[in-house]
């Protein structure tokens, strides 16, 4: 089931060590411009190999679009993209191919399938999500065109926390960071992870501006629902967020609750949605990610056939998946928004009117 | 889109004060018994009015079965379910009708779909739920049958955490509390809020013990992407995590990464999934309830008309939606096993030839 | 999987013997006026036991509205129909208890599922239509607001061929027929297949009038096949074509073509669909159904355990289901229609500028 | 909405004169054995420019895997396949880019969708069915080892029927044909179709062997509902017949119904479908082509400005697209197949208590 949203879907496909990875994306409406330079300079975010808090391996990343657009415009039909792999020394995983690596898809995969593509983890690699941000990629350009913005950044590393949120900033960060009065600490508990042969975890926080009141189908494809299957779709996420997130658990109804006003929400210890329905505020979402699983310490594990061992993995490895992570968060909050503004569609009469008069 | 499940699904319908909520159950196997009391019984443990942690007001919740049963077993057929509702004063609605509470979907309803059935919160109260009890309630009768265990409780109340996790005490408990230690003050919580008009947070904790190694289908209908989506469109549930959560974005690698031996895992960070599929060991998954939005203190907001006035509820309200919101949680839980153990009937060729031989 | 359509869908439920059949439609937008004698006026247009070329069995199928309506209105909530099964004689079907009937799906009900509901059919009864046809009620009241209208009749029955259409009539003619000039000897031709405990097959054609250019979701949901799903799921229907059918494979391309004009298409061999999309012209289907296979002629089979016999049917039975199923038919088309003018909002981008200004 | 299929599913994307058409396949089991050649073989089959009954307009169609095979076998992700293409003399199309030619999709793309790739065709043209070809290549490869054949042939030219059906022979005919006593006549019809600038319409038979009972998944998706839906959505076909078919509704039930013996049905009236689930019997299809909407005859039409004008088609077109609609027609058939044996899984508690021991 590689296939995600409703009314805008993509389907992604490729492993990481294989021929391509790519996407098709269907459901964008005919007549929208499609950038590609955009869709380029998105993919060009997530990618590896552009500094030392990132991976060393380098993936040129260059997508080729091979249906659906015709004159610089979306036609209404699929949009398939592809992103042929260059960096596919599979040999570097002649050693792990019979183990099983501790913290990754490897164990389950095998004993789902019977059969597993070991090379850098196959389909269950990071790889993968340069495909999404691709979608992403379009999906933000329906928005730019409906006045929605979506953005992301780091607000933790390692339990490092931004004491205040500075989108503005981001793009200039090598680690994506929201504080620069933390970004140094931050910074080093990657490095000093890093240095010992480690990992860290981080958190991405997710923004979207601008989305109108009525997003989200009730009840069971809810805004908040789908922006948690999302983000906790995305690979190494354990933990998910909407707005006060966990400390509205703590918290007494009478500080939780938004009070109304004339002008808006008073406070968004909501993250603009109630009942699974936007709110016309800012839309917020926390994403928490694990440390990369990968690291080259010495770890306990068993091999295939179920010979106990242990293993020191090689290879070049992000030493915080969470940094580049949250490129691929603002994509997946950008294609849930986009679906659901398609999906909203119809929700009363008003629109079918509006459209068949 | 009222339906959850890609191959056991449900559907649900009706509103608070309406005739009557229910839902139909489709994609269960044939020949699984179906033991109605066992049904009515998930639903008592849902109903509100049993003592003075929940609100007063009563529902019988008695259960129907209108189809897809046939001497005692399913035939393969939708199994609809209807609950009537009895407790239908929708005249304590009129002094709501025109205003919008805040914390509810009032505000969303209102202004998505042009209009609203505003007797006690219309399709977007949380008796809703009780049809996914009642859905989840036949899961659960799948899932014994294959020995899959679904079990939950309440772990933390306003901030008042559980220190150790004893499932075996939650049915004796009135608040559902997971530790007896801290079940004392978990309570006067509840009631200190209740007192005060107002209401508290809590956060329930849900676990799936012998599910089968394999369940889940990336890379995007992942076992934990799906619970998350699931536990997010509960009433009121803000945050969710897996396994360690969000505790694993301060960790390292060496210390997240669950090592693997001949006897399974050494430790369990992962929640029991990797890559999006279950390893075999325990499914867990921590659901963070927001405080209950109706209140009795006076708060701001706005009517349907723009005007601003304050409002101070009546009625009758659970002080704290945690506490039956941990059966919900739990019913949604054993709905996506359910629908996870079928979905993966032929990942290999093995299982096809096994049934087509 | 009990569920029909994409944005527009219909869940049914139900057995012809159990406790109620029913169905949840949700997707229709909110603010349709809802009226109810209309949907039991259609009810009843295909209702058993109204004049002698149906069986004689008699259901009231009375339906009762659970949820999704509220002051007259929809809200954009699932709408719960049921309707409680009266007729509930299940020791007529002692005797076929244990036997397949020929031409029935007791035969493959019973190998798929290793257990069947046998009375009167369970759900694989022609009785669970009703529900579709409530279901179709309310999508017509959303093609009358909109200008769209559906029709049907009676084309052919046990091949002899109506020579003109003359939908006027169809609410007047006992066996809904479309011609005045054979519908003696329609009428006749069933009488006969009855009088000789037989049965007779018919046709009927439904037209869709005003549908707008543009309905259809190439390549995989286009109009004529989902109009072709919908009809060959009817009960008894063994082929379906659309305008010019089956005579379109011995034309010539020249005979064939609709040349277009300014003042639209000068045929309508295609039957209003090009490439899976109306193209503004009446849009016609014909639907083909078998005799009833319920015969009261002596009959070779085997039972459950493999047993040679044979069997005499008794009950009561329609001996043409092509007269009612014409309702079926054309309430099946208009979910289609229904569903397709609401899938087709945004598919360019004026629809989004429209609704999200 | 370019997926088909609800467990094996396909996705294709891809404008005949774009830079390359293809598809991705999701579902299939891992462990199966993917012989490329097969694959490629498959699409000769359907591949133009063979001999003088199809285009002389020549395609190598040579499919490339980008993913989904490891060491020759399916590991359980998507397949995604692509065909690039060689022949884009899109200028050919520079005289037909304002106007709409009669028969084809270029009205109802247009205004549909705002925009239209009027290069031959764009997405409607019969090119996209070498993706549906390629992803029924697999699809038989998963019945071939489910013992499971799929078979096809042409029975009719412009009226010229088959008067028994031999499919043995359809490999050595250049126009598929199932019967050897009127194959020349049916291609003189083509050819004086041909040379008179004009086309002719077809029929095909797709037959399955093997199929095991209780295929199909009542009420919305049953199989012959669902083959219906595969067949009319290929292009061009305008009807589709189940077993007995049309000639159905001329029949008494006496006649129609298949007598059942301890050693099966002794007719196959029913075409192998009972209820909407397969019987065990040969299933059978008969799909009705319209002749190829591109003639050489000068026809009325209208510009996309609304002028009238007269048009006469250039470029290379299959007099008679039955002949290689027949393979596309066996494509889907054999997806439809592969699908239900998927679906049916868990139809049963036996299949669970089989995998889950």
């Amino acid at each position: 089931m590689n296939r995600f949203g409703q009314k805008l879907t993509f389907t992604t496909f490729g492993e990481s060590h294989g021929r391509a990875i790519g996407c098709v994306v269907d459901g964008l409406p005919a007549g929208l411009l499609i950038d590609e330079a955009f869709i380029q300079s998105e993919l060009d975010r997530r990618k590896p190999g552009q500094n030392k808090y990132a991976t060393a391996r380098k993936e040129g990343d260059k997508v080729e679009i091979l249906s659906g657009v015709f004159e610089g415009v979306s036609t209404g039909t699929p949009i398939a993209m592809v992103i042929f792999n260059e960096n596919q020394k599979s040999n570097d995983y002649e050693n792990v191919k019979n183990l099983f690596r501790p913290g990754h898809a490897d164990f389950t995969y095998f004993h789902k399938y019977g059969v597993r593509d070991y090379r850098g983890g196959g389909r269950s690699s990071a790889r993968e999500t340069a495909a999404r941000v691709a979608a992403g990629a379009l999906a933000k350009l329906l928005l730019n065109a409906l006045h929605v913005k979506v953005q992301s950044g780091i607000c933790s590393i390692g339990g490092i926390e931004a004491k205040a949120y500075d989108f503005e900033r981001v793009a200039s960060s090598e680690i994506y960071a929201l504080d620069a009065s933390v970004e140094t600490a931050q910074q080093d508990a990657i490095l000093e992870a890093k240095n010992s042969h480690d990992s860290i975890g981080g958190v991405a926080l997710v923004q979207i501006i601008g989305a109108p009141i009525g997003l989200g189908e009730p009840l069971y494809y809810k805004l908040d629902a789908i922006l948690a299957e999302a983000m906790m779709g995305i690979n190494g996420v354990k933990g998910v967020e909407i707005g006060e997130g966990l400390h509205a658990s703590s918290l007494r109804g009478s500080q939780n609750n938004d009070a109304i006003t004339q002008n808006g929400f008073k406070s968004n210890h909501s993250g603009g949605i109630l009942g699974g329905i936007s709110n016309g505020d800012v839309i917020t979402c926390k994403v928490y990610f694990k440390p990369t699983p990968s690291i080259f310490i010495e770890q306990e594990t068993i091999d295939t056939k179920g010979n106990a061992l242990t293993c020191a993995l090689k290879g070049r490895h992000d030493p915080c998946i969470a940094v580049r992570g949250s490129v691929v968060a603002e994509s997946m909050a950008a294609l849930v928004i986009a679906d659901m503004m398609l999906l909203n569609l119809g929700s009363r009469m008003e629109h079918l009117h509006a459209i068949y008069p």
